[in-house]
């Protein structure tokens, strides 16, 4: 306020909004959100973080012992650090266990296959199951299917994810690993095999949730490396008859005890009980050690959180960092976080979250209110010095702050390169050699300025409005 | 002949020996060989060869199924293509199980890691091993440590193989597989863990044999993936007590039968009955489906006998493609050959082998009589225009071709490019995708080129002298 004087202001109220005359942030704060974010991109202590985790901890799915460790790992660093208010929030979360898994083609062209079961699936039976095979390349053509063609078959949905820098392939490839199983089993199918939702040329199978709205599979279900759907689609075009054979123990364990594990670097004076979310998930699939998902967005938040901390003033607004438990497997800890939140929900006035490994920020985009994208247009003038560009004001924020902000949290999307990042997403790959150093900096150098800018400007993001929408496998969804 | 009067002849004889000015090989030949060359380099069905394999057969290690399904896929591709005298010799050959494994870190970090037995290696009590970690760097350092520093401890090598074109990194990671075992067990280790004698940054485990001259390792011996040996390196630089839990069914079976399988183009005339070898081999290890170890060797050799076979005229000699059994596991089908082909030994005039994936070659060296080194040059000038630059004298040929070349035949060396080779070889990553179908074609370009000029010069590389040198592990060989 102080750079503005009474008229100017009154002035800028009226015509400014929205342009970049205005000054939404102050000089102090830009000057210092520069700083912060200059001394982010040459080094920080990101690196030595996801090592820590990956090297100590290593996987940590849902309901297991490294579930376990990862919380216990997660006080601790943050106490080291020198966060405030560190503690646990218990979480129930689901915990599947995958067991052991065996595909093969039988026939016609007898070979083992490299697959993993997807998170939910059910074993088969204790003697296997043998059967032929029948092909699609999506979710529309399986569902043109009828009762008579796949019952008592197995349906393979051969669909080739696409390779993009934001990610969009993801999207119908996730479809086909959640709903392609129930959309087969509902027509008498006995089993559901996919080409791995992911992009890796390599000899890995991507798992991931196939669990729609908590709610596990009934068949079996798994995924091929690309490699090996390559093998089984040249049995197919054989035009001979393809017979598959799996066998897999896994199966639902009774629910299990994880928590989210929160920080703060705690504001000060009339602010200081309003929150700024960063947001990251504890939790990994266990086929890696999480280095990419979501060990480098744990690194993210709780490094630029301790810069903040470090920079010698304490901020007006508190920055919680909140580590939350099983994002993987049916978003338990950030419905958990919700729901008890209710009471304080209005003094959420922003989240951040990091979930999509360590590709360099290239996009800045917002869910605020329409009179507060002044703001955001000018913190981005902070963040476009390092290469990134203005989005859109449609960002989903990222899935754990979903329930947050479907409830009225606006959120800021700091959207990461994500050309590599499905190369890895959910495979044994997902490993800290993965990482790289300097794209992980500059991922703290964005969020290190939003979140100071959050956490210190006189004014906020406003409110959203209440978004009520549902999930599901309907067939409106794929349309 | 044609191409000398008699006095220039005789005048060559006396003057032009390794002189470029001499004409080794008739201007026809060349003439043919370079459109040979040129051909082959725009297309071949080279690839067509190696999908072919890999998808229909695919993994065939000694002994198993699919090394008995590479066979009968070898004979009737052979006699597809229009081979002659196609047929399958049989060789007895080990048997290895790999079973299944487990390896874990149980303290101080507690974590699954990625690993693969090596071959031959002896199998865990069925109780398993769980047993604390001493690590070295090098066979040396191995040496250097005492029964009482090793009795009831897991020995860890972890020597990081260097990448480099010609794949010289491998003969030490190499030996450390082969070697490192034998070390360990004299002075009273449970098992050897050893990071992979491979380049792969994938979660991929590099298998290859640890048997010395046909003896099975007496313990067990597993390779992890580079990422599970980082994560192995780090618990112990963490200075607690690291123990690492192992178990694994691995076990030798009964000797099985397979064969190597030979198809030639036959040569005409007075040269009819002499050999050129081209040689590859057609077992895989287990994990990957052998694309590049050795069904683009396979692949390239048949090829190359096959442009011979359609280029409109017989060859002088008979080019005989010898897709050797077991390679991997003890070069059963090399020894057979050899020891089969005593009589005729004096025929087999050169050998050319494939056995390095499909990188394009770029060196050719030879192991040949002095006296024939100037075929090898001007044999040169036929390459040079694929980027192929001049060797030495000291090809070793290739490991199928050994105990041939052990025993007097010349063998001409097509140097592959070898720096991404290490990074598929012997794991699950050894898939069709891999291929480079360019690179593979300019393999083919080489080989025909060498092939048709062996089998149609009117000279020949003369012999090499005996050699009866023994490859062993003693102390002096790791000096």
């Amino acid at each position: 306020m102080k750079y503005f004087n009474r008229v100017g202001l009154v002035t800028c109220l009226l015509l400014c909004t929205g342009s970049t005359f205005a000054q939404a942030i102050s000089a102090d704060i830009k000057k210092t959100a520069a700083e912060l974010r200059d001394a982010a991109m040459k080094d920080t202590i990101a690196y030595d973080i996801v090592e820590s985790l990956t090297m100590e901890v290593g996987p940590r799915s849902a309901g297991s012992a490294g579930d376990s460790a990862s919380v216990k790992w997660a006080i601790a660093k943050l106490n080291a650090l020198g966060f405030e208010r560190v503690h646990a929030d218990p979480v129930e979360v689901p915990h599947w266990d995958r067991g052991t898994l065996e595909v093969r083609i039988t026939a016609p062209y007898a070979q083992p296959l490299v697959a993993t079961s997807l998170g939910g699936s059910a074993g088969t039976p204790h003697e296997g199951i043998e059967a032929p095979v029948v092909r699609v390349e999506s979710i529309q053509e399986l569902r043109a299917l009828t009762s008579k063609q796949l019952e008592g078959r197995i349906a393979y949905i051969d669909h080739v994810m696409e390779r993009a820098r934001d990610g969009a392939g993801y999207g119908v490839s996730s479809r086909i690993r959640a709903c392609g199983h129930v959309v087969a089993a509902g027509r008498g199918a006995l089993a559901t095999v996919i080409r791995s939702a992911g992009t890796s040329t390599h000899r890995v199978a991507h798992t991931g949730s196939m669990r729609v709205n908590g709610v596990s599979g009934t068949i079996p279900a798994v995924a091929l490396s690309n490699a090996d759907a390559d093998i089984l689609t040249y049995a197919i075009r054989s035009d001979k008859p393809v017979s598959l054979r799996l066998h897999s123990t896994a199966r639902d364990l009774p629910m299990a005890m994880s928590a989210n594990v929160v920080g703060e670097v705690r504001g000060s004076g009339k602010l200081a009980d309003e929150i700024v979310i960063l947001g990251a998930h504890l939790d990994s699939w266990d086929l890696g050690t999480g280095a990419i998902d979501d060990g480098t967005g744990v690194a993210i938040v709780m490094t630029a959180a301790k810069l903040i901390m470090d920079s010698g003033s304490k901020p007006r607004r508190t920055i919680r960092v909140v580590l939350y438990a099983n994002e993987e497997f049916g978003l338990s800890g950030a419905k958990s976080y919700a729901a008890h939140h209710q009471d304080t929900l209005a003094r959420h006035v922003v989240g951040l979250e990091a979930d999509f490994g360590d590709g360099a920020v290239w996009r800045f985009s917002s869910q605020v209110a329409e009179n507060a994208l002044d703001i955001v247009d000018e913190l981005h003038t902070l963040l476009e010095p390092i290469g990134i560009e203005r989005g859109d004001n449609k960002a989903s924020g990222g899935a754990d702050l979903t329930p947050m902000r479907k409830a009225g949290m606006p959120v800021l999307g700091l959207t990461q390169d994500g050309t590599r990042y499905f190369d890895y997403h959910h495979t044994a790959d997902d490993t800290l050699d993965k990482v790289v150093r300097a794209d992980l900096n500059q991922n703290v150098a964005a969020y290190v300025t939003a979140a100071y800018v959050a956490a210190n400007m006189e004014r906020d993001f406003g409110r959203l409005a209440v978004d009520t929408s549902e999930y599901g496998c309907s067939a409106e969804f794929d349309k």
